[in-house]
């Protein structure tokens, strides 16, 4: 287990790129927006953004670099992203070929980094105002399911929506739903409250990504849109290369979280 | 001059479709969002997109249909976007070719139709809120201004940000600033207020498209990104082939305004 740090987000790529931090960045950089990395080849760049724009609860897209370029300009001017992420995904045809703490090697003048916000943000959020999060609770990977909802397909990516679930005391799903709604930029507003059969989960005890937490007595399931979705749907287009972080080693940005809660530009 | 009609979205596009109706859409169909139509060959999209991603002020991205599929199958289940407004304007190499009624002659496989929020939206919701909108009470078109201020670039597509103005009593400017900004996908809150100069605009009173309002004793002049900037800055691309709406001669989609006040999928 490691501690979160509290050092500012440019202090903690510092760390990250010197090799000093590798571990996981939950927790990290409290205040400040993380965000998940999908890098592709340009030819494919074009129906992943428009796929972005047509899934934006479990594709918000933050930021989108030029090809080549490695700096993403407005979450986290003069950052790498080829150095700046504790530990990367690259996979080749579809299939993971390898886990790598930089990208110095595998980078290439044709690649286009995609930032996209994830539930951190939120999660944090939630807690602040009173609302319980169980997997934080419980110390565990928040609960992913598969559901029966097609997201709006873009070119080759096509697939299911993948959403998270916290269990949320009746009372208090007004004020869930409201303060994620502030947040649109980290999946926004749940999907779907309750239920769970309709949107084609049988097993609440069974996710297919994360782990299962406690149901107390009185809790509702209550799903939002997840950021493992556009990272599902890229890797079943099988792209020839495709790279992402590795999950939990995020990408802290500059952009302090308020940032999320009105228009960015 | 004519009349508004009250017809509903689908009445009004098959009048437009048989040729029934040609004059601009302004109040047409109240309570349903119009929009502006930008059309560009394929290999232009990737680039627009993104630019319209890194400055959604003024480009408040609606809807982006598939390569020489013209059914915005979000926007307007089954409408046509080659026959469905009443008059378009064609660019070829960023020259005015011709104005045409429909796009029949002029359509081809590798087009891509973008539509895009405008500002007809936000005037109602003002309007509604008891704001003021100068241009309207006086019958003429809004005033727009080049500013000094660059958009963020993505390939080929660069260029200033244009502003339309609308002069506001100053009690009032709070609440203008919370209407708008509940329709993000309509330009959103402004992006300026008061002090012209300081956005590069020395006369109020000479606009650079659109006509001049009067500005009365105890009014600040508020200004809102406008979606002329699209339009200004893929002509300034020279693209081989660009067709726009005709101004003030928008698409009328089935979407009702409150649509635009909350998260879209």
């Amino acid at each position: 287990m490691f501690a979160p740090s509290k050092a500012h987000p440019k202090e903690m790529r510092e760390k990250i790129r010197t090799g000093e931090w590798q571990d996981p960045t939950a927790g990290c950089s409290d205040g400040y927006v993380q965000a998940n990395l999908v890098v592709l080849p340009k030819p494919l760049a074009y129906d992943f953004l428009l796929f972005c724009h047509r899934n934006p609860k479990p594709c918000p897209l933050l930021e989108v670099t030029d090809p080549g370029d490695a700096e993403p300009k407005t979450a986290a001017p003069s950052a790498d992203l080829r150095t700046d992420l504790p530990r990367y995904r690259v996979y080749r045809d579809g299939k993971l070929e390898q886990e790598v703490t930089d990208l110095l090697q595998v980078w290439r003048a044709d690649l286009v980094g995609f930032l996209l916000g994830c539930s951190f943000t939120f999660d944090v959020a939630l807690r602040r105002a009173g609302v319980p999060v169980r997997h934080l609770e419980e110390g565990k990977n928040v609960s992913m399911y598969m559901t029966n909802q097609s997201c709006q397909p873009a070119g080759g990516f096509t697939g299911p929506l993948v959403v998270s679930m916290r269990p949320i005391p009746a009372h208090l799903i007004p004020r869930a739903v409201e303060v994620t709604a502030r947040f649109p930029l980290s999946h926004g507003a749940p999907v779907h409250v309750g239920e769970p059969e309709v949107i084609g989960i049988g097993d609440l005890g069974r996710p297919h990504f994360g782990d299962a937490v406690s149901i107390r007595s009185g809790e509702i399931p209550v799903f939002w849109a997840c950021g493992v979705t556009p990272q599902a749907v890229a890797m079943h287009a099988k792209p020839e290369l495709m790279i992402t972080h590795a999950p939990g080693h995020m990408f802290i940005t500059d952009l302090p979280e308020e940032e999320l809660t009105h228009s960015l530009a």
